[in-house]
C-alpha cells in the first residue's frame, strides 16, 4: 500500500490525525490531501510542485551538487562547473566556483564581487534567478554578442543619471526602443513585443513606447499599478530590469530562449536557496 | 587490440586458458565467448545483460549513488533523492533516505517501517522491485488518485478475512473486477485486460473473472500451474499482488506505464542488491 | 551586466587592460574578444570550444568523475564505471578502474598493462582517444563480433613481420582489403570506402588498394605527404591504425558509428588530460 496511514485500515484515520500531538508525516499529509479529492497534479512540473515544493521537502545539497556537474541540468547546455569551478578569475569565469557549496554561497569573487542569492530568500530576482530564467533581449540575441554596445551604454547612462524625461531622453533614448537593430543587427525593436500595458499583445504588459509606460513597469494590470514590476530604478542601472535584460545572458550559454524558464531543476534549486542553501 | 588474450598472438590461447590455475579475467572470458561465435547481444539492454549482468560485474555504490541523484534514471521523472533524502518522515516521504548507502539499506523508517529489499537476494518482488517495475492498476491511473477508495478497501478486507469464495465475495467483491470505473473514474474494468488464463488476449495469463481464476494466479501456462504467481495471499493483503497493484504507484511519480519496466539502470540496481548491496 | 569589465562604464577599458600588471580574468578576456567583434561561436560544440577549450579553463576532476558515472556521457550507452570500476581483472574489464582518479591515471592493470593516456599530452591518438572516437572497422561491425578472426590475424602477422611488399602481401593480404565480408559477414570491403588518396570519395584520403597507398597513409592531401598519418607501423601492429581499427571497439559498447565522434564531453575529457589529468 502506498501510504502508511492507509495501512491502519481505519476509515477515520484522517480525522483522528487532526488530534495528534506529533506533526503529520509527509506520507500522511499526502494521503490526507489525496483523500480530500481536490488535487490535480499531473505532468512532470506538477510532480515537483505538488510533492516537493508545496510541502517544503528539504533539498539535499548532494542533489544541488549533481545539478552543478550535469550537462543540460537547467536546459540544453554545458554543466555549470565546466565554466565555474574555481575562485580564481583567471581560471573560472567571474571567479565563481559552483563545484562546492561554499563557492555557490559565496558567488562571484571577481570585482565587482557579488553573491548569487540571499540564503533563505526567493532568488528569482537575484542573479541566480535572472541568469537561469531571464532571456537576454532583444529576443533571440546570441550570448556571443558584446554587451557593451553604444546603444546599451546610452540606456545605462540615462538610468544612472536619474532616468529623467528630458529632451535627451525623448530624442536619443526613447527612439532606441522603437528602432529595429538598435541593440543587435537584424534583431527586432523592443516595441515590437512591448507596445502597451495590455497582454496580449504586449508581453509582460510592458509598454516601452513612452516615458510613462516605462516608469509604470511590467504586469501593471495583473498585479495592479501599485505592485507593477519596476523596470527602471533611477540612478541604478545594475538594479534595473530593462538594463539587466540587455546585458545578462541566460545560462547555460547557447540555450534557446524558447526553452522552459521554469525547468523543474531550476525550481528545485530555488527551493534549496529558500531553505537557506544548507551544505549538509 | 580489444582483448588481452588476443595480444598473445597464440591460436591455441583459449584452450590453454582452460588449464590455468587462476580464474579467467573478464576480458578473457569475453574473448572466449566471442571466439565461440554463439553470442548475439546487440542493443542497449543486451549490452547490459551480456557484459555486466551475465558476468556478475561488481556494481560500485558510486554508480548507485549517481542513479539516486539523477532525474530520469529509471524512466522519466524526478531524481529519487528529491523526495527521499532524510530519515525523518516529516522531511522525506516514508522517512526513506536514498541519499546514503545506509539509508538505502534501511528502507522506510516511518511506521510501518519496511526494508526495500533483502541484500543478496533478487529484489524484483520486494518493494524496490515493485515500485520500479509494477504499474499501478487499473492501467493508466494517475499516482495522484487516492489509494484508499471504498472499492480498494473491499478488496483489502476480503483478502484479510481469508479470501473466501462466499456470497459476499460473489455479490460484492468479484463484480468490482468486472466493473468499469470501479477503481477510478473512467478507467477500464480489470477484466478488460485479465479475462482468461491465456495470453493473448489476457495479460499475464491472469483471469479475474472467477474465484478459480483469481486463485490460480498469473502465468500458469508459461510457468505451469504449480509455479504460477499467486496474486492473493489469504489473510495478507499487503503481500498479495492484486492488492499491491491497486495501491502502489510505480516510481518515479508520473512515469508513463508504457515506459520500459526493464530499464537498464533498474537491472543494474537489482544486480547491486543481489551482490549484497555493498557500500564500498 | 555580463562582464565585470563593462561595469566600469569606461569606454577605454579594453585598451587600458593592456597595461595591467595582473593577467586578465576570463571575463575580461571574453569581453575583449566580444568587443573585437570577430567571434562567431554558436551551437553547443562552439560553446565548449570557445568558452572552455580555447581559454584553457581548468576542468575539475569532479566533472570527470561525473562523466565516468553517467550513462550516455560520451554517446548512447552505459556509464563507463559499470564495466570498469575495479583494478581486479576478474571483476572489471581489463582491470581498469574508472571510478577513481588514480584508476583513470593508471589505466588497464591486466597484462598487457597499459595507460590510457600520457598526462599533459593530447590523448586523441592514445587508447583513451581511440576508444572514444574511432569506429571499429569495417563500418557498422558490431562490438560483439570476435576480434581474433583469421583475416585479422593475417593483417596482424604481416605488419609484425615488417609489412613487406612481397608475394605473400600481394596474394594474401592485399586482397583481403578488397573483399566484401573479409572482416565480417555481409560487411563491406575496406576499399569500398578507402579507394584513393582523394576525399571525396575516399574517406580520410586513405587508399587501401595498393602497397603504395597503404604506406602513404591517411590525409596526405590535407596535411601534405610528409605529415600524412601512417596507418601501418612495420613490426608493430598494436601501434598501427589499420590494425587498431580492426580490433578496437568504440566505447561505450553498442554506440552507433554515426554518433558524433567529437562529443562535447569527449573534448572536455581530453582537455582535462592535456591539463595533466589533475585529481584535485
Amino acid at each position: 500500500m502506498a501510504m502508511a496511514a492507509h495501512a491502519d485500515g481505519d476509515d477515520d484515520e484522517y480525522e483522528e490525525q487532526e488530534h495528534l500531538e506529533r506533526p503529520l508525516s509527509l506520507a500522511e499529509q499526502l494521503a490526507k490531501d489525496l483523500a480530500a479529492g481536490a488535487k490535480s497534479f499531473e505532468g512532470d512540473a506538477a510532480v515537483v510542485e505538488e510533492l516537493i515544493l508545496r510541502r517544503g521537502l528539504p533539498i539535499p545539497y548532494s542533489y544541488v551538487d549533481m545539478l552543478m556537474h550535469t550537462p543540460n541540468a537547467f536546459g540544453t547546455g554545458p554543466a555549470c562547473v565546466v565554466c565555474h569551478s574555481n575562485a580564481d578569475p583567471a581560471k573560472s569565469y567571474r571567479g565563481l566556483d559552483l563545484s562546492s557549496c561554499e563557492g555557490i554561497r559565496t558567488g562571484a569573487t571577481e570585482e565587482p564581487a557579488r553573491a548569487l542569492f540571499v540564503p533563505g530568500e526567493n532568488p528569482s530576482k537575484e542573479i541566480l534567478g535572472r541568469r537561469l530564467r531571464n532571456n537576454r533581449m532583444p529576443f533571440g540575441i546570441g550570448y556571443q554578442l558584446a554587451t557593451g554596445s553604444p546603444s546599451i551604454d546610452i540606456v545605462e547612462d540615462w538610468i544612472r543619471e536619474g532616468a529623467v524625461d528630458d529632451d535627451h531622453f525623448r530624442e536619443t533614448v526613447l527612439p532606441l526602443f522603437a528602432t529595429e537593430g538598435a541593440f543587435g543587427h537584424d534583431l527586432p525593436a523592443c516595441t515590437d513585443c512591448h507596445m502597451s500595458n495590455q497582454e496580449p499583445p504586449s508581453f509582460h504588459e510592458l509598454d516601452l513606447t513612452s516615458f510613462q509606460g516605462i516608469m509604470l513597469g511590467a504586469d501593471s494590470v495583473a498585479k495592479g499599478v501599485e505592485n507593477a514590476t519596476k523596470v527602471v530604478i533611477p540612478g541604478n542601472p545594475e538594479a534595473s530590469p530593462i538594463f539587466q535584460h540587455l546585458v545578462e545572458n541566460r545560462m547555460p550559454p547557447g540555450i534557446s530562449p524558447l526553452e522552459d524558464r521554469d525547468h523543474p531543476n531550476t525550481l528545485i534549486l530555488f527551493e534549496w536557496v529558500r531553505q537557506g542553501a544548507p551544505c549538509d
